[in-house]
């Protein structure tokens, strides 16, 4: 396999839009494909994701659309993806691999979601669809409900007291919103404070309205191509050093809902291909949908031990300055969450911070970089690393 | 690029179903697997295709579901596509890609929809979906809207009076009914007349019900492996020699909807790549969701000059004993159409004639057969040759 590289990497701003997902996804595709120096019609193929762009604005088919309105050439084909939350992912690492295999030299690939569209209380029923529809949904399950689980259970299993581990949740909404203040794309670009959290409207108890990330609108590509190519069209490529995807099924097959399953074997894979080992990584763009799912995510990808990462926000080792940088662009509790879209976000984020190009929110020095995006209830992990 | 196979193909009968798109997959899955010799923990990855699961059933991210339904090991990955009616062929297409380069050994791939669930009526206005949200659906148009226009066009265009046409186009109807007589799997498995074609209620002027094929629920799945492991497990892999795959963007892009231009791609493509000419091809399952639709894919693929296909049927020349035999699964027309599961359908019959497995509607000594899968109105097309 040849070595890979991201070239361009561009996001909308995240927030609230009156434009479609072709409009949006044109603005983040011709700004990825300008910034790795190259026409449209370089292209050779179009890796699209989004998740309910039918129910968003009455779209099918968005990748052909996508396609024409970007501009690429008639022989580059166009595919959408979809994974739930972890969808841009998966289509970013599905090109990957046909750019390291040499069927494609230059790949488009990213996604576009409106999930603020239809407004927070729908978008919570509908994209619950990502949880299983016939085991799930009629339990009145919703991705709050399933975090909110998961936090009594972190709780009981590890005996720390629900509202002590919710002090420490709390802080890493804290801890992303203080990042999210330094990136012009977030959402919601405010700081927060503990007492604000915890005293937020109950959403599914025990979580509170800021321990939830928005539902966004927004976009996000990135230009993915061999690392000749890469080389020769701009100064600073960075090379996806190992990826993971995995899949673990609906929520009832999960033993223990305080530990992703397809993230442990997918994070295995990717550190294997990347030849590193947790404390290698610099930064990170986690899937922080909830404060609880960014412990689990800490302990999952082995930087802390099970049951020992709830308290790395308040120590301050995941704010800039600790140990390992976790979502410098505020996350997707500040950035927001635009479920198709939020994976390609991610990479652009760790992208532009390999390459030194993240401003008042770069990690000094940052030399490896971690991607990871969790889909519905546990079902999809993708991880990838890249690295300068 | 390694040399790829197809192992077991199987899929469900086509028609009308109180199962889930997961519960219909798995039937087809677990027989592709078992025809493969395998277990399902020898499947390294699931590439499977829907279009509109979430509204079918209000199921998103069906791919982690299968998985798990079927019983896949957890390391491999599992990825959903949606490309319109070309979603299963292009999901089978993009596994043979990375099986061909080395990703992975042995791949599931293929697709499940319920189309018919939703009723006739609403299933036109919701797959219409797959055309321009904003710049044609409002206009009302809808599959059987856009490719009566064509017809219109292609009278028009090349002097037929549209009365002739209309009796070629129903004899593609009677000889794809014909067909279908003959497979147990077909949704509508009757012969029917021209009279009746030509008597039956108007559904887009000129295009009546029997120019139309029925909405169906179904699935169907292939096993797709490097042709060394497929011929250590199975007698009769059937190779795959070329594919195309081509996006051509919204209909007001076409400049001639009598002509689908990203077939004529992406069959360049697939003959290059298979090293032959049109008249090498033995069998041809193609996309006539509409009889017309049958007429432009003949031509687009250089069986017939543009203007000239148009009799074909009526002579014989697509018929068992014809000069090609053309949907001798009975097509869409007969065997119906679950949307997102119709490639690995049309895949599934093209390797079964290649075994000569097909029995009563067996194409004596077929040695080359061709898949062509057109998605939306024009958008997308995907082809895949298949070889013994």
């Amino acid at each position: 396999m040849r070595e890979v590289a991201i070239l361009g990497a561009e996001m909308t701003k995240f927030g609230i839009y009156d434009k479609t997902n072709v409009e949006l996804f044109s603005e983040a595709g011709l700004g990825a494909i300008e910034k790795s120096n190259i026409e449209p019609d370089k292209i050779e193929a179009l890796f699209f994701g989004n998740c309910m762009g039918d129910f968003e604005e009455g779209q099918l088919h968005m990748a052909s659309f996508a396609h024409s309105a970007i501009g690429l050439k008639k022989s580059a084909p166009a595919l959408r993806f979809e994974s739930a939350c972890a969808t841009a992912t998966v289509a970013i690492r599905n090109a990957a691999l046909l750019v390291g295999a040499g069927v494609y030299d230059i790949v488009l690939a990213g996604g576009s979601e409106r999930a603020n569209a239809m407004g927070t209380p729908l978008a919570t029923r509908t994209f619950a669809m990502a949880s299983h529809a016939l085991y799930e949904t009629p339990l009145g399950i919703t991705f709050p409900g399933v975090f909110g689980m998961a936090t009594h259970m972190y709780s009981e299993k590890y005996n720390i007291p629900l509202d002590e581990l919710k002090r420490h949740m709390a802080e890493v909404a804290v801890k992303n919103h203080f990042h999210g203040v330094n990136n012009p794309k977030a959402h919601l670009r405010k700081e927060i404070t503990v007492e604000k959290v915890l005293s937020g409207m109950m959403v599914a108890d025990p979580l509170q309205l800021l321990d939830c990330c928005p539902f966004s609108d927004g976009s996000a590509a990135v230009v993915i191509a061999d690392a000749k190519t890469a080389k020769d069209l701009i100064k600073k490529p960075v090379y996806i050093a190992g990826m993971g995807q995995a899949a673990s099924g609906p929520l009832y097959y999960q033993k223990d809902i305080t530990r992703v399953k397809s993230r442990e074997i997918s994070i295995k894979k990717a550190y294997k291909e990347a030849g590193i080992t947790p404390s290698d990584i610099d930064v990170c763009e986690l899937h922080d949908c909830f404060t609880i799912a960014e412990i689990f995510a800490l302990e999952g990808f082995g930087f802390y031990e099970f049951g020992k990462g709830y308290d790395a926000a308040t120590k301050g080792e995941t704010r800039f300055g600790g140990k390992v940088v976790v979502n410098p662009s505020g996350g997707l509790k500040s950035k927001g969450h635009p479920i198709g879209a939020t994976g390609a976000a991610q990479v652009t984020e760790i992208a532009e911070q390999l390459r030194e190009e993240s401003g008042p929110r770069q990690v000094e020095g940052a030399k490896i970089g971690l991607v990871d995006t969790l889909g519905g209830d546990f079902g999809t992990v993708c991880n990838i690393i890249l690295r300068r």
